[in-house]
Formats: C-alpha cells, sequence, structure tokens
C-alpha cells in the first residue's frame, strides 16, 4: 500500500536470505512459529496498542523476488544457482495469528506470530519488525496523547520531521485510529481518507506588505475554514489583528475559523485571545496551538488553564522524540514441533506456541500468557483480513475505557499484572 | 531513487497549497529566496554534517501532479478549478545553492537555498525539510560512531528498527558517506552500490538440534564468509565450540570469518574469545560485537580494552535514538527584492539571501555568515549535479580532519566559532 516503488523482498537484512540458502541447502522443511514480543515500555508508558496489520498485509501479498532482485543476488556471489531459482518463484506461505489493531498489549505478551516453512517465516523477519515497530509506537503515543488532551482535538502536523515518508504514514494512521481528527500530510490524507488540515506559515505573512493584508487576503479565499497564525511578529497584536479582520468579515457575515499559536507563552495569550475575542463579538473564533508539543506539555497547558480548541502536534509525534524506538523482537518459539527458546542473559524467551488471556470486562484485570490452548478465548486471531478503519478506532476507545486508570497516567504509570503459567521453569 | 509510488508532489502539507492558491489567485510572482538552518545542536554534539542532496534532486526532478492527485485535491473542495490546471502543468523552477554533502556546519548557518517563484519554493518546503532532516542526523551520527571507533570498522544493522523503508535507506546512505564498511539491508546495498553483510539470527542456532551442528551446516556453505553467533545460550561456550568448528574447518584449509557477540559482558567475552583464539591457532577469526551499541558504549567498550574488529549498529543509528529529529526550518529570507525575517520570541532568523565563509585550511578556525557577497568564496554552491560517493566519502574525511579536536569530542564537545556580520540589529 505505501511501499517503495519495485518489490519489497529486498527489504531485509542479508542474514535473513544467507541463512534462507542453508535451510533450502539443507532441505530443512519443517514448519516454524516465529513470536512477536516488545521487551520493555518505554519510561512513561504504561501500556502499547497494536498497529501495523494492513500494511503487513499488503507487505505479504506484494512480496516476490524480481528478475532484478535474484540478478543484484546472483552478484553478490552468495547464492547458489538452484537456491535463486527456487526464490523467484517464493511466496510467503505462511500463517497469521496477531492481537487485532487497536489491542491494547504489555511487555513479554505475544502479539503476532507467524507459522510457516521455517524458509519463509525467517525471510519475513526484518520486515515485519520493521513495520509492527514503528506503527505500534506511534499507535500508543497517539493515544497518550489523546488521554493528555482530554477531549481537545488533536491534528497531525509531524510530516516534515519524520525520519521518511513512510514514517509519516504510519504516524497518520495511528493517529487516525486514535481519532485524532485531522492530518497535514496531503499524501497520508488521501492513502487514509483523513481530513487535510492547515493554517498558514510564517512566511505567508513575511510575504505580505503587512501582518493585516496577509489575512484578509487568506481570509477572502478560505472563509470559514481560514486559521490565521498570530506569532510571526507580536503574538499579542497578531491577536489583535486577527481579530478586527475577523470583525470585517463578520460584518459580512462570513466567521472565520480562528488563530494558531506557534510559540510564545501559550497559557497567557490563549488567554488573552479568548477575553479579547468575547469582548469584540467573535466567541465562535478557535483558538488552535502547536510548537514542540508533547503529551506532557499538552498536559500542563490544559491543567494552568490555557484555553484550547484544537493542538497540532509535530515533531514529537512524528519521530516518538521520548521513544524513537521499541525493543520488539522476533523470536523462534517452535520449529518442527519441538518447542524452542534462547536463554542469553536479559534476553531470554520462553518456549512454544503461546496463547493470550485477559480477565476482566468493563475492567482489565489480568493479563495471562500460557502454552497455545485452542480452546481457550484466545486475543490472538487468524489474520484473515484487513478491518475497516472505524472497527479500530471504536476498538482503541473501548479498550482505553476499559484500561485501569493507573496504568493509563501519562507520568509514572502503574504496571498492568501479566502472569506466565504453565511453562517450564517459569 | 527512493520514493513512493505514485508521484512525490502530495507529500506535503496542505498549507503549502493553500498558501500556493493565494499566491496564484493574488499574482504575487515575486521571486521568494527560502534558507535552510537549524537552530539548536543535540546535547553532545559538536557538528552537523551536510547530506541529502541526492535525494532532493531525484525530488525536483520527478516533482510535478498527476491526474489522481488533482482529482483528489478537487474533492477536498479548498481549490479553484484554474489554479488546480495550473498545478497540472506545474515542475518545479527553482534554484538552489547548497552546502556540498559531507560539509561540517553549524547551528544557524544557511545549509541550503532555494529561489525562485514564491509559489515554487512555497510548495517544496515541507518535503525538502523532510529529505534534508534526517539525511543530516544520520551523516552527523555516522561521522560520531567513525570517531567514536577510532579505526574500528562500522556496519550498518538497523534497518528493522528504523521508522520506515526510505529512513533506513537514508540512514545506510549516510553510513556510507562516513565510511561505514558495509550494510545489512540488501535493499540500501543494491541501491547504494555499498557491500550487503550479515552473520545469522539466534533462530538460526535454535532450528539446529545443536549450536555445533549450526555452526557446521553455515561454515560449510559461506566458508571464508562466515561468523558465528556466539551468545544464543551460554556465551563462553559458544566461544568455545565456534573454535572448535574453526580448527575442523583450517585443517580443510578453510579461514572461518569470525565471530559475532551480541550480548552479555563484551568486554570480558571479547577478551576470552581473543586469548581462546590465540591458543588454538586461530588469531585470523575477527571478533564482531552488536547489541544496542552507540557512540558512547563504542568509545567505553575500547577504551576498557575490548578485543574487537567491527561493530554492527543498529537502533542506536537507525532511529538515531539521542537525537532523533532536529530543529531545522525552511524560513523566507527575501522576498520579491525585500529582506524578510521573522521575530516571534526564541524563534528569530535574520534577514535577507546570506553567504557562509569558513576561516582556516589545515584547521578550521572560525565560521562567518553575512548578507550576500558574490564575490566572496562562499561555502554555498549552485546545486547543478550529484557528486559521486567517493567524492562525498573524501570531502567527510578531509573535513573531519580539519576540524579541532575540542569540537570533534563525543561527549560535551567545545562550541565551534560562528560570527554573524552585517545584519541589521546582529
Amino acid at each position: 500500500m505505501w511501499l517503495i516503488e519495485g518489490t519489497p523482498a529486498l527489504f531485509t537484512d542479508l542474514y535473513e536470505l544467507t541463512m534462507a540458502q542453508v535451510y533450502y541447502r539443507k532441505g530443512m522443511a519443517g514448519s516454524a512459529y516465529f513470536e512477536v514480543t516488545v521487551r520493555h515500555l518505554p519510561q512513561n508508558w504504561g501500556f502499547f496498542v497494536m498497529a501495523g496489520l494492513p500494511e503487513l498485509w499488503s507487505y505479504l501479498d506484494r512480496f516476490r523476488f524480481s528478475d532484478d532482485d535474484i540478478a543484484y543476488l546472483r552478484s553478490t556471489e552468495l547464492f547458489e544457482p538452484d537456491f535463486l531459482v527456487n526464490l523467484r518463484d517464493f511466496r510467503p506461505d505462511v500463517t497469521v495469528r496477531a492481537l487485532p489493531e487497536g489491542t491494547v498489549f504489555f511487555p513479554g505478551e505475544p502479539i503476532l506470530e507467524v507459522g510457516g516453512p521455517i524458509l519463509a517465516t525467517q525471510l519475513l523477519e526484518s520486515y515485519v519488525l520493521n513495520i509492527l515497530g514503528f506503527s505500534i509506537i506511534e499507535a500508543s503515543l497517539a493515544t497518550r496523547m489523546v488521554l493528555a488532551a482530554g477531549g481537545v482535538p488533536l491534528l497531525e502536523f509531524g510530516m516534515r520531521r519524520a525520519q521518511g515518508p513512510v514514517a509519516s504514514i504510519r504516524a497518520a494512521r495511528a493517529a487516525q485510529m486514535a481519532g485524532w481528527k485531522a492530518t497535514s500530510n496531503v499524501f497520508a490524507a488521501r492513502c487514509l481518507g483523513m481530513p487535510p488540515s492547515g493554517t498558514m506559515a510564517h512566511s505567508f505573512i513575511q510575504a505580505h506588505t503587512s501582518q493585516e493584508q496577509a489575512f484578509r487576503e487568506f481570509a477572502a479565499i478560505y472563509r470559514d475554514k481560514a486559521i490565521l497564525l498570530v506569532d510571526t511578529y507580536d503574538t499579542i497584536e497578531g491577536v489583535k489583528t486577527a481579530a478586527r479582520v475577523a470583525c470585517e468579515f463578520l460584518e459580512r457575515g462570513v466567521r472565520l475559523r480562528g488563530i494558531r499559536l506557534d510559540s510564545g507563552h501559550l497559557v497567557a495569550d490563549s488567554r488573552f485571545a479568548r477575553d479579547h475575542f468575547r469582548q469584540q463579538g467573535l466567541d465562535f473564533l478557535r483558538i488552535f496551538a502547536s510548537g514542540d508539543l508533547d503529551e506532557f506539555k499538552i498536559h500542563d497547558l490544559l491543567a494552568a488553564g490555557g484555553q484550547f480548541d484544537g493542538f497540532g502536534v509535530g515533531t514529537h509525534f512524528a519521530v516518538s522524540r521520548h521513544a524513537p524506538s521499541i525493543s520488539i523482537v522476533y523470536k523462534l518459539a517452535q520449529y518442527d514441533d519441538r518447542p524452542s527458546h534462547k536463554t542469553s542473559p536479559d534476553k531470554a524467551t520462553l518456549p512454544g506456541r503461546k496463547t493470550l488471556l485477559r480477565t476482566g470486562s468493563s475492567q482489565f484485570a489480568k493479563d495471562t500468557v500460557c502454552p497455545l490452548d485452542p480452546s481457550a478465548h484466545d486475543l490472538l486471531r487468524p489474520l484473515q483480513s484487513v478491518e475497516p478503519i472505524e472497527t479500530v478506532q471504536e476498538r482503541v476507545r473501548r479498550q482505553i475505557v476499559a484500561l485501569p486508570e493507573s496504568v493509563k497516567a501519562i507520568r509514572k504509570p502503574a504496571s498492568y499484572p501479566v502472569e506466565f503459567v504453565g511453562f517450564p521453569g517459569a
């Protein structure tokens, strides 16, 4: 869906291919089950939110090696001709079990399982982690920001600072999952069916001979959609100028949409703007804030009595500045009916395929990870299609309601209890 | 070159397009000059390294709106038909001046200038920042890691944790610029003409009935390229097993390449491995380390006497974990022959087009930013083609030699002096 031009199969680490050749040459055709888990929560995070499945679906669907890919692999002199012929016809014949998107989860829990011939399941490792890792980071962070904003709408403004274009779409989709209202990223808006949104840049004001003229030109075209950026020079003067222009348009029956504060003392300036707009009969003007916002600042701006009708969140969200990576891993749980695990210090894993159970309904009480039990009400479900975004949004909403308040805190959340039961030595 | 499928023009923030429509409707056709700068250095960084120009070149070359793009924009009900017709034929008719890739630079300095009709120069803002921002982060960080590794080769292993596929290629190219030896990312290796590299995963060991058998199977196929991963169970046992297998192959005239340590006590384990290999007549075996390495750990591992012949660096590099974003901005410096700047608190800019001068040759002594001076030896040069990677690599090497030691320190570097001369009020 949002892939780089060409086939995606070379988006992998070389070792996946060199290991695959050994499996092929040695005829190791047994079934393998790989399990994806995240080892630790970032500081101040109480939960993760599952995401990335539509992109995974598209990746599996399009996975193949082109003739050019094969020619490149031949040129590395690492691969035998018969293996390359086999790769040319290769399709990832795997089954996937996964937590549905929008499900909250915790460290150590199985969140996705890929089963099938070891050659196929191994080859998918690198890009499955690439897709899921950042999608989960962004869905979790988008949800944290919703919790911090306490009902004030959020707008996704991070494209320019995202680490890449696909990263920016992953971020926008995560925002959409968590119920953000819009994105400034036009490409993402089109891909996702999300409303595009934006105001104006400082350069727009600077390109006019006066701020007032700039506001007037913009308002004349965008009318009830016009949001005026007021901090290019002096913010208080900017607010007053915006109010004058809004009054002019109101006389002609046009209600401008509002203003944006992008720097300075956001709490004081927003309160000044709210009071000033009331005095001028402009109560309808909305006040948007932006400028290096994260979930902590959003929480604190509101707690300090700031007057905001929306937050535009850019850099901190787009790269997950406080937690730009997570310890997501893809580990072999079972091969050829033999449970498998590693015992490296600090990186040990539990053997065998697994089931994830959650106790509690209106409020989640406890999770239990146990050996695979087909008769149990397992949170991992076969991945058989892509869900509509509305289904995922509704799931996020319900899950967040059911998550204990103490686990939802954006600072120093409580640990949610997860038990590992029925494993040798656990 | 590494773009998403389809045309890149919609990879922008909505406001670039809404502002463009005002410029179009009002006939604002004056020339604009936008300037890219980075406001601040991340903590512990002493310098930036310029990067991203080939991707920028490709973006400008391919920039156009497809019929589908235009149809989408029409559906937003924000744009008039005549403006959309104009966009359909739009090409970014701009001139670019830039620091050559690999040039070191400092906060506040002009690093790229885009000149042309304001409609065109404004439209490019968002994606120019997206390209340059992460490319500069990665080139700077790759260079810091080279400084930390003091001659020990570096391998780029970060694809699985990168925030997106294009981000992973930007990272690999930055590593290539700074002289890293190889990347595990097969797609990036092919795009960049960089050697692909890799070892084996823990799952490979686990899929065999014994570690020794796994090593033997792998060594039989990859011989002098085989690197054995020794920490799946007990690292010391792993080292001894690797040595046994290496001895067997040596008897048959095959020298395996080495081992990889991915967890545990890297200094102690590497010293044990070096001693053990010497005792066994296996001095040729190289010792590679990986596992959550950053420039600080690399420096400290070497300072503590670790025995390493290469470092595989993944997550910390791929997302620039300590500095996942930088304060890169694209600001209007001049419009229609009128110098322009903003005066927002903490975000003020200096007016007018600029020249960047550097004093000192064998050792850089001081930079000076002054109003545009066509007769000066300006570090900003017209962007007219893409340089060969070897030219860029050589520039990085020379620049790093000329940079004062105190500015190159990876912890608490000194500030490099930059003067702003000839601006009103500066």
